[in-house]
C-alpha cells in the first residue's frame, strides 16, 4: 500500500516511537477493531474484555517505572494510546482512565507504599480504577471541589462524604461497571482547617463487584459516544479511608492530625498536584489527531473513485476529488493533519525530557503544560471540524455507521471539553505566556483571583521551539518590506506568524493594564472585557509552535521527493491559517489587499499541485485498511467499475 | 414562562400559522417526545407506533387536496413538520417519508387515478410508503439513476430492474420495515429510445409484510442519528409494473408503447418533476432551524444557572452566561436563530403563493426553488455547527444523551446532505442568479453539460425579497461615504449585503467569460475553476435574502419593546455576518481597517446590552419544557442553590 514516498513521509510521521506505532500496527488486529451499531452493553463487555486482552507490549502501559513492569516512557504511552484511538476510542479512553489517570495519579501522588501495593495490579489491569475528580457542581474549577475529607484524629482516619449531589462525582471513566478502586479528590481538613484538594485511594466495590458500604454507584447512562466506556457517578456517604491511603507525595497528615508539605501556598501544591497529571491532556491531543488522520483517510480515498456529474466531452464522471470546493475541503485538513502531527510529536518529546529532569525545572513544567493545554484544545476542536466535514464529504454514505465517520465524529466529540474544558483552557495558554502573571502566581488557575494581576503583567515572551536556529535562519533572510516576499517564502510565514502572536499578547497586556486602572471597582470586567483577545492570542500563539514543528520536521526527511511534498504541504497550512485570519492582518496592516487576494490565488494553486498526491498525503498515514474498517473503500471501486463497463456497452452499441 | 416581551417575540415569530404551531404545542405531550438511550430497534417501533398516533389536525398532512382530508396548505405542512421536528427528529423525518416525499410525489407526479386510489390510505398512513429515488451510485446526480424502467409493448407493462449494485436504491426512509409501496424512480425505456427518469408507484410488501417477489429488501443498518426511521435498499429483479403504475403527470406511455408528454426536452420535463417537490427541502430547512432553536434553549438557559469560577470579591461564582466569550459563542447564534425563523416563514409564505398560482409562473417558481435551496444549505449547515457549540457549552453534561444535545446533534446531522448535498445545491442557487444560464437551460442541473454556458451569461438579477420599499427606504437613506454612517445604520447594513452579492456575482461572470475564452478546451476547468466563487456569491445571496426577512419581519410586531429588542438583535446579526467575513470587506476597500475594528467594537458592546435579555429571547421560541426534555434544566438550579446554602453557612460559622 505503501509506495516510496508515502513511506518516506510515514517514516518522518511515525518519529522517535516508530518502533512502538508500528509494534502496536502490528499486533492490534481485526479484532481489537470498533464494531459500529452495538448496543451500550454489548460495547461495555467488549472494551472491558479487550481492555484485558491488550498485548502487553504494545506500551500503552509504558509510563509506569519500570521496576513495575512499566518502561519509564511517558512520551511512549502517548504515542501507543494515540495509535488505539485509530482502532477504538473507546478503548483508547478506557486505557487512558485505567493506566492513565488511575494508575498514573497512583505513581505520581503516591509514594513507595502506594506504588508496592498496586501499581502491578493496575497494570496488568487486575486491579481496574477510576480517577474520580470532576463532580457535578464543578468541572473546569476543581480547586473548587465540594468533597470533603476529614481526619478524625481520635480514629486515626479520614472521613469520605458528600454533602449534596453538586458534589456527586460525575462522568466518572470505569465507575458504572468495572472500577474497583477510585482516587478521590476532595477537600481535605484536618484539625479544624482545610488544605485544598487532595486524593485518596479509596475501594468503591468488593470482589464481588458490589459497591462497598457508604459508596452510591451510579450510570452516567446513554452518551453521544464512547458506548464502551462506562461512566459512573460516585457518592461517599461518611465513608471510613484509613489514614495510608491518602497518596501523601505532596501531602502528609501523621497520625496526631498534623499536617505537613513541602509547598507551603495551597493553591500552588495544589497546582503543582496537576501538573504531575499532564500527560493526560497530552494524550487526549494526540488520539483527537490520530482520529482525525482516520476521517481524512476515508474521506480523501473515496473521494478518489466516487464520481458524480459528467464533464463535457468526458466519458466517465468526475472524480470527487477533481471538484476545486472537495479539495478546498479536504487539502487544508490535510495539512493541519501534518502540521498538528508534527506538534504532537515535539510536545510528546519535550514531556519525555521533562519527565526525565532529575532537577525539576520550573519554567519548563509550564511551558510543558501551556503547550499541552493549547494543542489539546487545538486539536480537539480542529478534531471536531475535520471529522464533520469528511462525514459531509462522503455524502449520505458518511452517516451510516459502517462507514466509520459517525463513530469517529461521537466518540471524539468529548474531547473538547473533557481533561479541560478548550475554551478555560486556552486562558491558561495566555496566561503562561504571561510573565508577570505567571510569576505571581505559580500557577494556571483561573482569571480573576486578584485586582493586581494586570498590573504585575510586565513583559511578555515568546520562545521558539524547535530547530531553533533554521528558523531565526529563515525569518533573517526575509527582507524588510512584505510586498517584495513571495507568499510561499517559509521565513515570511514564520515572521507573519510570529508577529501576529506578539501583537495580539501585547494588546492584552495594554488592556489589562488600563482596565486595571479604570476598572478598579469591577475587578472581574478587567479580565473579562478581554476575553476574546486573550483566546486569539492562545490561539496565535498554538499556531505558531504548530508551524515551527512543521518547519523543523520537514527537515527530518532524508527524502528530497519527500522533502519537496511536505514544503508544499507546509505552504499550505500557513497559508490556509493566514488566509482564515485575513481579516486580522488587513485591520493591522500586515497584508495589503492586493497580498491578501494573492494568497487566496496562490492556494488555489497549491490545491491544483497537491491534487495528484491526495492520495500518497493519507496513505503516509499508515493506518492499516482493517483499522479503517469503511465499507465504502471496500465497495466502491467495484461499483465504479461496474457503471464504466456499462457505459462502455452503451457506447458500443449502435443506436437508432 | 413567556413573559411580555417574550409574547410579542413569540407571536411575531409564529407569523401566519401560529394556530398550527400552538395546535402541535397543545397536542403534543410528553409521549411523542424522543426517548435518549433506545436501541435501533426500540426507536423503529416507537416511531412506527407513534406515526399512526399523530393527531390528524396538527397539519402534517395539511398539503393534501380537502377532497381527500388534507387542507391544500403546503405552507402549513411544513410549519407543521417544523414543530414535530422540537419533539422528535425521527418522527418528523418519517412523517416527511410518509406525507411529504411518497405522498407528496404521488399527488404531483400521478394523476386522478391515483389519487382516487391511494390518497386516503397514504394520509391515514394506513399505507406506509417510500420515496425510491437515491441509488448507491447516484444521490446528487439523480439524472444518471441506472435503474431501468422499460416498456414491454407485447406485454403490456414495464419491467423495472436494477443492473448491479451501483443502481440499488439506498437510504431509503420506510423501506427497511414499514413501508408496503415505493415511489421508484428510474430511466424510462419505450421503443427502445430513453425519455429520461420518471417515477412508478411499485408495492415492494405483501399484506404480511414480506417482500414481493423480484424486490429485496435491505437494511441500510446503523447510522449516526435518526435510530427511528427504518432507512433501507432496495434491489428490482425484473419485477412487472402495470403500465398505470406511471406516475404519468408530465410523461404518458400508451398501449402500444408511444411516449408522449407536454415538455419535450428530457431534461427540462425531469426538472419540472423535481420542482414539484420542493417542499421538502422547504421541510429540511424549517427542521434544522426548529431542533437549532431546541438546543440554543438548553444552552442559555442552563447558562443562565451554571456558574463556575469566583469573581474576585463576590459571594457565588459567575454564571456562565456573565462570560464574554459565553456570550460571543451563544448571542450571534441566538441572532442567526431568529434571522432564520423570519427567512423560512417568508419562504414558506412564497411557496404557498407560487402553489397557489392557477397559472404556472416559471419565474416564481426557479425563484423558489433556488431560495428553497439555499435556506436548505445555510440553516443546516448552522444546524450543525451551532448545536455543536451549544453541546460544547454545556460542558460534559452536553454529551450526555440525558440532556438532550447528543440527539438533535446526530439526528440533525444527516440534514447537510440529505434533500440535496449542501454544496451542491449552492451551486444551483448561483447558476439561479445567472439569467442568461437560467434562460438557456431552464434547469437548475449540474454544472457543464455545454461549453458555451458561460458566454450565455449576460446579465444578473437581484430581486428584492420582502417589504422592498421599506428596504429601498432604508437604502437610499444611506449617505454616499461609509465613514459618516453609524455601523449599527440598518441601511448600511442592507447596502453592504446587496453589494457583495453584487460583485460578487459580476466576479463570477467575469471569470466565466474570461475562462469561455481561454480554455475552449478544457470545458470542466471553465466551471471548476471559479467553484470558490461561486459558493460564496450564493452564501452572500441568502445572506441579504435573510437579512431583508428580518428587517421586514420586525416591522410585524406591534410592540415597541419587542421591537427595540429586535432591532439590537437584528443589528447583532447583521454586524456577525460582516465580521465574519471581513477580510472579504476589506480586501475590497468595502471596510476600512478602523471602520472594521469599529464594527468588533459594536458586536461586545451588542452582547453587553442583550445579556441580561437571553432568557426572554429563547423564551420566545416557545418550546414547551416538555419537548426539551434536558435533565440539566430540570437538576441544576437546585445544585446551584445546595451550594449557595452551603457557602452561606460556612460564611456564617467563625473560624479560628
Amino acid at each position: 500500500m505503501i509506495n516510496g514516498v508515502s513511506a518516506s513521509l510515514a517514516e518522518v510521521l511515525d518519529g522517535r516511537w516508530a518502533h512502538i506505532r508500528q509494534a502496536v500496527r502490528d499486533e492490534l488486529g481485526a479484532e481489537f477493531v470498533t464494531v459500529p451499531g452495538e448496543t451500550g452493553d454489548q460495547a461495555r463487555e467488549r472494551v472491558s474484555r479487550l481492555i484485558r486482552a491488550l498485548p502487553t507490549d504494545v506500551g500503552v502501559a509504558a509510563a509506569f517505572p519500570a521496576a513495575f513492569g512499566g518502561s519509564d516512557d511517558p512520551g511512549g504511552s502517548t504515542v501507543a494510546a494515540e495509535m488505539l484511538a485509530q482502532v477504538d476510542l473507546s478503548l483508547m479512553v478506557k486505557a487512558g482512565v485505567q493506566w492513565g489517570l488511575f494508575g498514573g495519579a497512583v505513581v505520581a501522588l503516591g509514594t513507595a507504599r502506594h506504588h508496592e501495593a498496586y501499581l502491578r495490579d493496575i497494570i496488568s489491569a487486575d486491579l481496574m480504577g477510576c480517577f474520580a475528580m470532576t463532580e457535578t457542581g464543578h468541572g473546569s474549577d476543581v480547586q473548587q471541589l465540594r468533597t470533603m475529607c476529614v481526619f478524625d484524629e481520635e480514629a486515626g482516619h479520614f472521613i469520605l462524604n458528600t454533602p449534596h449531589e453538586a458534589a456527586r462525582k460525575d462522568y466518572i471513566g470505569n465507575a458504572a461497571r468495572d472500577g474497583r478502586m477510585a482516587v478521590v479528590f476532595a477537600q481535605l481538613i484536618t484539625g479544624g482547617k482545610s488544605y485544598g484538594v487532595h486524593a485518596w485511594l479509596v475501594p468503591i466495590r468488593d470482589a464481588d463487584g458490589n459497591p462497598v458500604p457508604g459508596v452510591t454507584i451510579g450510570d452516567a447512562g446513554p452518551k453521544a459516544g464512547l458506548l464502551g466506556v462506562d461512566n459512573g457517578r460516585l457518592t461517599f456517604d461518611h465513608v471510613i479511608v484509613p489514614r495510608d491511603m491518602l497518596l501523601d507525595r505532596y501531602g502528609q497528615v501523621a497520625p496526631d492530625g498534623t499536617y505537613t508539605s513541602t509547598i507551603e501556598n495551597d493553591t500552588r501544591r495544589f497546582f503543582t498536584m496537576l501538573g504531575t497529571l499532564v500527560r493526560g491532556r497530552v494524550t487526549v491531543g494526540a488520539a483527537a489527531s490520530a482520529a482525525t488522520r482516520n476521517a481524512l483517510t476515508i474521506a480523501v480515498r473515496y473521494g478518489e473513485s466516487r464520481r458524480q456529474f459528467t464533464a463535457p466531452g468526458a466519458d466517465r464522471e468526475i472524480a470527487l476529488n477533481d471538484y476545486l470546493a472537495h479539495q478546498r475541503k479536504l487539502l487544508p485538513a490535510v495539512a493541519r493533519a501534518y502540521a498538528y502531527a508534527f506538534a504532537q510529536e515535539e510536545l510528546a518529546v519535550t514531556m519525555s525530557e521533562v519527565f526525565a529532569l532529575t532537577e525539576p525545572d520550573e519554567h519548563r513544567q509550564r511551558e510543558l503544560e501551556s503547550r499541552a493545554a493549547g494543542l489539546k484544545a487545538m486539536q480537539t476542536w480542529n478534531a471536531t471540524r475535520t471529522i464533520q466535514m469528511c462525514r459531509e464529504a462522503c455524502g449520505g454514505a458518511g452517516y451510516l455507521a459502517e462507514n466509520r465517520l459517525p463513530g469517529l465524529k461521537a466518540d471524539t466529540d468529548v474531547f473538547t471539553t473533557f481533561e479541560g474544558d478548550n475554551t478555560v483552557l486556552l486562558q491558561l495558554v495566555a496566561k503562561g505566556l504571561l510573565t508577570g502573571y505567571r510569576d505571581a502566581f505559580g500557577s494556571l488557575d483561573g482569571w480573576g483571583r486578584a485586582t493586581f494581576v494586570a498590573e504585575q503583567v510586565t513583559e511578555m515572551v515568546l520562545e521558539r521551539t524547535a530547530a531553533r536556529s533554521l528558523i531565526q535562519r529563515l525569518v533573517s533572510a526575509v527582507p524588510g518590506r512584505d510586498e517584495e516576499v513571495a507568499v510561499t517564502d517559509r521565513g515570511w510565514h514564520l515572521s507573519v506568524f510570529e508577529d501576529r502572536e506578539k501583537h495580539l499578547l501585547e494588546s492584552v497586556i495594554r488592556r489589562l493594564r488600563g482596565g486595571a486602572a479604570t476598572k478598579k471597582d469591577r475587578p472581574f470586567d478587567i479580565f473579562n472585557d478581554v476575553q476574546d483577545h486573550v483566546l486569539a492570542t492562545a490561539k496565535a500563539h498554538i499556531d505558531r509552535i504548530t508551524l515551527e514543528a512543521f518547519v523543523a520536521g520537514i527537515e527530518r526527511s532524508g527524502d528530497p521527493s519527500a522533502r519537496a511534498l511536505l514544503s508544499k504541504v507546509c505552504d499550505l497550512y500557513a497559508l490556509t491559517v493566514i488566509e482564515a485570519d485575513k481579516g486580522w492582518f488587513l485591520e493591522h496592516g500586515r497584508l495589503t489587499p492586493a497580498r491578501s487576494k494573492a494568497v487566496t490565488a496562490v492556494i488555489n494553486d497549491l490545491l491544483r499541485d497537491l491534487r495528484p498526491h491526495m492520495r500518497t498525503l493519507v496513505d503516509a498515514f499508515a493506518i492499516p485498511d482493517e483499522w479503517l474498517n469503511a465499507a465504502i473503500l471496500r465497495e466502491e471501486p467495484a461499483r465504479q467499475d461496474a457503471m464504466a463497463k456499462e457505459d462502455d456497452a452503451v457506447r458500443a452499441t449502435p443506436t437508432d
